[in-house]
């Protein structure tokens, strides 16, 4: 077998959005793309060949997740993230950064100290409140980052070399530089400390990069990624330095801000500073006004949790129920109003739950509690992002996206 | 669509192992078949199309359940279980009998009385021990059944009437009487009282089915259940009279004693009082060793949660672990021994878990809580359980069935 380089192409410009092509060791994306997640090396609930049948053409893995359980060497060992779960097609991985940041109660020395830097992401706690907890599960200095495992409590560093090493022997196509993922409730003093941080560990990210070839006989491509919160001056600044760098890639990551207006204001700030040519993957947005803000303003790839998580939980993606249109484009399954409707889950769509079930016996499952109701809806909401991402990316073809975007977000009073 | 008619041919027999040919409106059983379980209307974890690619023929689902949720008319609306589950194959459903029992904390007037009819099934409570409980959730009568649903405490009364009504509905291809299991728990006398009242519930129920038509534009089998404890003289009694009546096949139900020899004690007592040309299932029976003995007493077919239950709790199914025989047929996915095993589940196996994924994965999925890893292992248990069953028709056409039962049995010191 023999693999091709990394590349980019784009094929058509329209404003600021991009269609392109990616081309990977493993494959081929068309983008703007979504990129399914399967944090432990499992797109949870689906196979391998359940998640390429929705149209995903790419899956997130998570280097925290794998670096703990099963552990990195394993995964390395069976010849790479792909061989170790049957998935033939392009893999990311991220960095370890936001999940090291995010599953620990945080207590930082020399800058600002939060109980715990995530709770809720917008919530109202005043920022850089100096709240100690009794055990730190997470320590940040100039080498990286001490934390505990959120399994077994067991003491582990990542450094900018850690989270390299540990990407090249899980061996997904595309790997991140480390960061540090500030959130809403830093303040704009710590946030720039902290992306400047994230720039030296950038640096020190490309360069063991760089000085270590593949675990794995495939090469893959490193992505850098802007921080800088919701903070102009230092949103921009993160961007031009990063952009700076000799990356194949570049990601936007950490806190987009309080709303989904700042999110798309943080976003002008950025991608302008970004070179033309390299992808720009947006880390962890998937609701569908998101997308069509975020490829209006020139990202080509985004992952998020939501339409697997919300799957589970019985909330299933549809534009509409019946004549009506659904404000958030879902519909809650376990709804006692579906408890006889013999329509499929989305009318129209063309995945297997919908081509072969009702609403009755997928909220049946839900109610009795039956694995294969998450499934379905699992299946269900990543054809429903499959099929939203091929509409937009025939719109650019077209020179139709602005019409596309009009037609899915004003039946909901949406504007973007 | 034209539907066949009910009918069984023996095409073999051994002594008094029988090969045979179950036709159905739903599709033909080639017999002896383990029937897998789809208590709520699913295979816990698989769509209708991977439990049929494990080579299962006929599922078994829960008229107890599927009566409290989402309720027998939503199913009868829906055109039946085959329909509403997206399953085209044979289907049967129980009385509702044993989860009525075995769901309730019983206290029941006139005859023994037990605080949890099964408390463990061997357990060491002496026979007709009279424990109150404060709540009692079933009651026994002449008439049927009064108990509270297990889901929300709601009270319900199952007669055969209300059973064989409930069954019309569900539609599955064979269909119960509706009958008391007795546990190891109740004495002789109460035994043979309770299965002289099964025997009016018997005629009852093949009344009710006489004059009701189907519901679904398909006949449907009505099979008596034999009852009788391990008791002789109440099991052989139980089957000549289940016998006399005009069923169109017969099951075998009930306590069948604390230990595997008395279940192959009672098989020896009861299936010579059968009629020869009638097809007879035995009830919740699916450990090898025990399929093996039922078959050779003459049992056609048989349900059992144990392959589908084991396989989400990390119990696979094999014969072999390396060149070791495993006494159970089962090794534990999660044993830390697999952490790094590259071997499939079982090596030689064709299903879609054993071509595509090591032991290491699986196991990694089962530590990390992935739904996926308990359906790939029912997967791999139900294509298990039909390639023995296949093996066996193969020796029972081949006149080998004792130098099979003789390969499975004895290397781990296993005689039937």
């Amino acid at each position: 077998m023999t693999y091709p380089d990394f590349s980019f192409t784009i094929t058509q410009e329209r404003g600021a959005a991009r269609l392109g092509r990616l081309v990977t060791p493993h494959g081929t994306i068309d983008t703007p793309a979504f990129v399914a997640v399967g944090t432990q090396a499992a797109v949870k609930t689906l196979t391998p060949e359940e998640v390429l049948a929705t149209g995903a053409q790419v899956i997130f893995t998570n280097t925290y997740h794998l670096y703990l359980r099963p552990g990195h060497d394993l995964v390395a060992a069976f010849g790479g993230v792909h061989r170790f779960m049957g998935w033939g097609a392009p893999v990311m991985t991220d960095s370890g950064g936001f999940q090291v940041f995010s599953l620990g109660a945080g207590l930082e020395h020399g800058v600002g100290k939060v109980a715990n830097i995530f709770p809720g992401e917008a919530g109202g706690v005043l920022a850089g409140a100096p709240v100690r907890t009794a055990r730190p599960l997470m320590k940040v200095s100039e080498d990286g980052v001490r934390f505990k495992s959120h399994i077994d409590g067991t003491l582990h560093t990542f450094t900018p070399e850690t989270s390299i090493a540990v990407q090249r022997a899980l061996g997904a196509d595309i790997i991140l530089a480390f960061d540090e993922c500030t959130s809403p409730l830093h303040d704009e003093a710590y946030t720039a400390r902290s992306a400047e941080r994230t720039h030296r560990w950038a640096e020190r990210s490309l360069r063991f990069f760089q000085d270590h070839p593949a675990v794995h006989p495939y090469p893959q491509a490193l992505y850098g990624i802007v921080q800088g919160g919701a903070f102009e001056r230092v949103r921009k600044a993160s961007a031009r330095t990063v952009a700076g760098m000799d990356f194949h890639g570049l990601a936007i990551g950490g806190n987009l801000g309080k709303t989904k207006a700042q999110m798309r204001q943080v976003l002008e700030w950025t991608t302008p500073e970004l070179p033309r040519e390299k992808p720009r993957h947006l880390l962890g947005i998937g609701e569908v006004e998101d997308i069509f803000g975020a490829v209006e303003r020139g990202c080509d790839t985004f992952d998020c949790v939501s339409p697997t998580r919300n799957a589970r939980n019985g909330g299933v993606l549809a534009r509409f129920d019946g004549e009506q249109p659904l404000p958030r484009f879902r519909l809650n399954i376990r709804n006692a109003r579906y408890a006889r409707d013999p329509r499929p889950l989305e009318e129209g769509c063309d995945c297997y739950t919908c081509t072969r079930f009702s609403r009755a016996y997928v909220r049946h499952l839900f109610k009795a509690d039956e694995q294969l109701g998450q499934r379905l809806a699992t299946l269900h909401n990543l054809r429903f992002m499959a099929r939203l991402m091929a509409q937009i990316r025939e719109s650019l073809a077209a020179g139709t996206f602005d019409a596309l975007k009009r037609s899915w977000l004003e039946p909901v009073g949406l504007g973007v």
